[in-house]
């Protein structure tokens, strides 16, 4: 049974099958009641890039003679699509045009799939997020969105008028049965399965009471983030049990910039029971078989398994925990896969990094290697005098076991070229103004943009070039990270990853990829710092928790402030997992705490310049995601 | 009748005013119809803050007996506070908290003030965009906004619930007037003044017809930008004259990053007129006599002018034009404003930016000397080998005539030291990477970058310091601005101006300033040019214009894009004001079009990475107004 779908997707990614063969074998399996859920990876306004790939998808539904073929949320268009569907509504026009376009092609096997409408009905917003049904030849019906999400990734309500609902509108027939249809977020508004209920109704409820449907279809753009397949997967399961309906749930795959999504289109039965899942981060011709009233010869239902992990964590965690293991493989998915389309779409083939012989550059350096190949990479090592012969040996030990293409570069003679020109700045400065901190910070950081200065040279002199910005998420919120420097770049694949978490990717990507400890054991093992200083103290390297707090406590804080959104008063009074190992004083915890509330209130700009990064944890402060003015105050210490 | 608000208005700002003297001579002007408009600055999320000046200015309406005190919408927690309060509900308990305490302080006279209020009426969003009317040490009514707008800057239905909309609950007795109250948009949606209304219904329209209020009063955050002026003045003509019933309009000043306000209070009487205006930029405490049924001795209605020019268009002009002189007085107080209120909220005094004497970073001169006063700023040029004697002794004279610190100095060393650094690099990279471009523009962008090095060195060196990025709204959707160079800064002063109005604008700075000419005759007559690269042609320094289209053709596009949302056919058959002078043939105009469209497609990255630039055109790429995914097709040539 495995071979169904991998057989029709050889085909769908341009590798030949041979078509006869794989007809001949799948249709005594199929009937009415069998469709195709279409996992597909659209491209943001490229209507007809879309529209190619939806051609295709049902030329294959059309031969199998299957009931429907069923695609995500705004396929046509490209979710998420922002503002432009405002700036440029020409693409809204010919999203309409090849939607017709592609009524023209279909026979009995109805297509769903979604579009961007023009609102012809209703005053407000110019657009609908809408679903059209097209069977012979001609639009049959289209379904318009009611529940418009705006809070966190969406912002539905900005673009799209909301429609009035009316359950009968949503029904159409689908071989024996008599499908549901809604859209994303239409899914999401249980009064018994969330607390707290977002909207005043509950579509599925109106469409099951009123029209008992055999089942709910859901066309959906859902983004991954942590924790969110065991809400998913717990809710869908809730809903279809209590509602004892099977539901269809079709996602799209690829990423948009901040934004991915991992597909993972399933289906659970009336018992709440999942009996179908597609593969996650891949497209898929995907084939689900519905309650049929004809006795059919087979069952193409299949489940492919979840990234490791997630499987056996379908409860949602509450509480902070160093765990991450549940989460490594989709973080690896996402980000990958993240890098992947980000490269590809916008036309971009090799990535560019510093590799410093710390835990961030050379977590970003695998993560690069196996999204666009070893020979695609390019790591240059830029020691300056601080750094240590160990980081060094460490970078390129790194460089080689991934294979990618590595060289080390003294920035010695620009740094101190830059130092001396600075001096002479500084001195005819200070004849004007005070406030002079003399403080070696600024020398320090002439080490970053001089090292991010030669990375950009490299993405301006080759072709297709990007340099890679290794900041990440624990050292963004302490604005540990320089302008014009670490945090520069074109792509930031870990701006989402905390560093307790980083340290957990890193191990299991030494066990995990095939090529077994990449990662330098040192790297892991050490203490991170920056390397752009000498700690007076011990005349070492300054280490990064020794200047911040432990990072253990650290990302403690960023999980309760996105999660809990507690105050400081409120965290004095929790016991934090580091305290369990490592008693501390109030006043110590209290410090730490106050630090973060300052360093938060200066980092917010940095934030405002970071490059694209995605989004991997369960809240963020990514752009994509979460906006706050540079100029506010955050009085909670 | 000037020296009435002045004079309030010195108290509040803390200049010591004979307090008995002015209440002597005010209170026989006043009665119980009279209403104060406080237009105040408030800091987001800082509630003390807030609270502290709204009870000045509260303490003053009691002593002179007014009727009633209006603030702007939000005030207490300030506008725009974005994700802050989803993210950070403590900051929402706050704002209650002092609410509450502003209303033990009030007495007969009313206070109407905005606020951010817990939803714990409704499913749905958490918060209600609320106006609490405080009196006798009570809070007498919470009204609640129903029309959220979600467009442009505007992002309401993210955080707030819309009420439930009942005229009855808008009524509020003052004085001898009944008074209907609407919050910000909810004036904005007459049927007969907008072609495509945003919403299904007008509040106005309700309260008129079903409560007959006297007058109607408008708490608003409203943000200025070009033709904004021109479009509220003619709705609240239209809308009071249309219902026979007077409008009190109160709007905030100060800015928030990106977006700021112009203030203008206004009211207009019951045929349209306008019968008072608040001063434009500044805080204002300000009085307006409501139509009384009781005789008053006295009027305090007062018109401050609008900004130079607007004054005189009050018709929106719908067509483009080079005709910037009706909104030079507005950009530049816009601009200025917004510089000292970023400096000033967020702890900063002094500003550090590179003079290459050209019109750019001439014009961002001025205006951070005016804003910050030219002991606070800091220009340094920093010539290359490329740049011409003209342009650094037009920088120098310029910052002569400005009267602001100026240093020279030459980046020869840093970029023959970058260049040499960078050329082993190349060559080593070639040794495994094709497509090496061996284009100059590498070497090119060392300048721009070493530049931006040494501001940036400059603010970290020196205290309370911000760099400037200079570039200008034609260069950031050509994408021509260097990342990490001349885009780079803290604040972007002139990011939303184009170049065509920038050469405007430098001349009327010129003529306006109390210090005449002070930007060199050159720098505004010669044609611009980034100084980075010579042109292989003439020899010279390649001139902007001839590496993209003339500057006059290229704000047309700019312009029918974001005004008409035209496309490339659309524009082809449209005839161009530099077509008028400069006759030109279709495939120029087509070459041109689809050069525009390329640029703009891979400039997103390079918006996305622009600091804060504050909002000054009618329409804006600006961060927080445009938003579109870096990865997506725009496929118009």
């Amino acid at each position: 049974m495995h071979e169904i779908t991998s057989l029709i997707n050889l085909e769908l990614s341009g590798k030949s099958v041979n078509k006869k063969d794989t007809l001949t074998r799948l249709k005594p399996l199929l009937n009415k009641d069998t469709i195709a859920l279409a996992q597909v990876d659209p491209i943001v306004g490229d209507i007809e890039y879309n529209f190619n790939k939806a051609k295709v998808y049902i030329e294959w539904a059309n031969e199998l003679k299957l009931g429907a073929i069923v695609f995500p949320e705004l396929f046509l268009i490209g979710y998420p699509v922002f503002d432009m569907i405002d700036r440029f509504p020409n693409i809204v026009e010919k999203n309409v045009e090849y939607l017709e376009k592609l009524a023209k092609i279909t026979g009995k096997t109805k297509v769903i799939i979604g579009f961007c409408e023009f609102n012809r009905f209703y005053v407000g917003k110019r657009y609908f997020n809408s679903v059209a049904v097209l069977a012979d030849k001609k639009i049959e019906k289209i379904i318009r969105k009611t529940l418009l999400p705006v809070y966190s990734e969406f912002n539905d309500a900005r673009y799209f008028q909301s429609a009035e609902f009316n359950p009968k509108d949503r029904i159409i027939e689908i071989g024996t049965n008599k499908a549901g249809i809604v859209i994303c977020e239409e899914n999401w508004a249980d009064k018994d399965f969330f607390d707290t209920p977002v909207y005043g109704f509950d579509p599925i409820d109106e469409i099951v009471k009123t029209q008992k449907p055999d089942i709910i279809i859901n066309c959906s753009s859902s983004p991954t983030r942590a924790k969110k397949e065991q809400l998913l997967n717990n809710m869908l399961s809730f809903v279809s049990k209590k509602h004892a309906t099977p539901i269809v749930y079709v996602n799209q795959v690829g990423a948009v910039d901040n934004i991915s999504f991992s597909g993972s289109s399933r289906c659970y039965d009336s018992k709440g029971k999942i009996i179908a899942r597609a593969k996650s981060f891949e497209e898929q011709f995907f084939l689900v078989q519905m309650p049929s009233k004809k006795p059919s010869r087979g069952n193409v239902n299949h489940i492919f398994s979840l990234p490791s992990g997630l499987e056996q964590s379908l409860n949602e965690q509450k509480a902070f925990s160093l765990d991450y293991e549940p989460d490594l493989e989709r973080t690896y998915l996402t980000i990958t896969n993240s890098i992947r389309d980000y490269f590809n779409k916008n036309g971009f083939k090799r990535a560019v990094l510093g590799v410093s012989g710390g835990l961030d550059s050379s977590v970003c350096a695998v993560l690069l290697t196996d999204s666009l190949g070893c020979e695609n990479v390019y790591a240059v090592s830029m020691p300056s005098k601080i750094t240590s012969n160990e980081s060094r040996n460490d970078a390129k030990e790194l460089c080689k076991n991934l294979g990618v293409n590595y060289f080390e570069i003294p920035i010695k003679d620009m740094v101190e070229t830059s130092a001396m020109t600075f001096g002479k700045v500084f001195d005819e400065v200070e004849k004007s103004w005070e406030g002079r901190y003399k403080n070696p910070l600024t020398m320090d950081n002439i080490q970053a943009r001089s090292r991010a200065m030669i990375l950009w040279g490299i993405s301006n002199e080759f072709s297709s070039t990007i340099p890679i910005a290794t900041s990440d998420k624990s050292e963004a919120y302490m604005g540990y990270a320089t302008i014009n420097g670490d945090m520069s770049g074109g792509f930031a694949p870990i701006g989402d990853v905390t560093k307790t978490k980083l340290f957990a990717l890193a191990r299991w990507l030494n066990s995990n990829r095939i090529k077994k400890d990449v990662i330098p054991r040192a790297i892991i093992e050490k203490r991170p710092g920056a390397e752009l200083a000498i700690d007076p103290k011990t005349g070492k390297p300054l280490l990064a928790e020794d200047a911040l707090m432990p990072y253990e406590f650290l990302d403690e804080i960023i999980w309760r402030v996105e999660n809990l959104h507690q105050t400081k008063e409120e965290m004095l009074k929790e016991w934090f997992l580091y305290e369990q190992k490592n008693p501390i004083t109030n006043k110590q915890k209290s410090e730490w705490i106050d630090k973060f509330f300052k360093r938060v209130q200066t980092a917010l700009f940095k934030w405002s310049l970071m490059p694209p990064s995605p989004i991997v944890d369960a809240r963020s402060i990514n752009k994509a995601e979460y906006n706050q003015p540079i100029t506010s105050k955050l009085k909670f210490y």
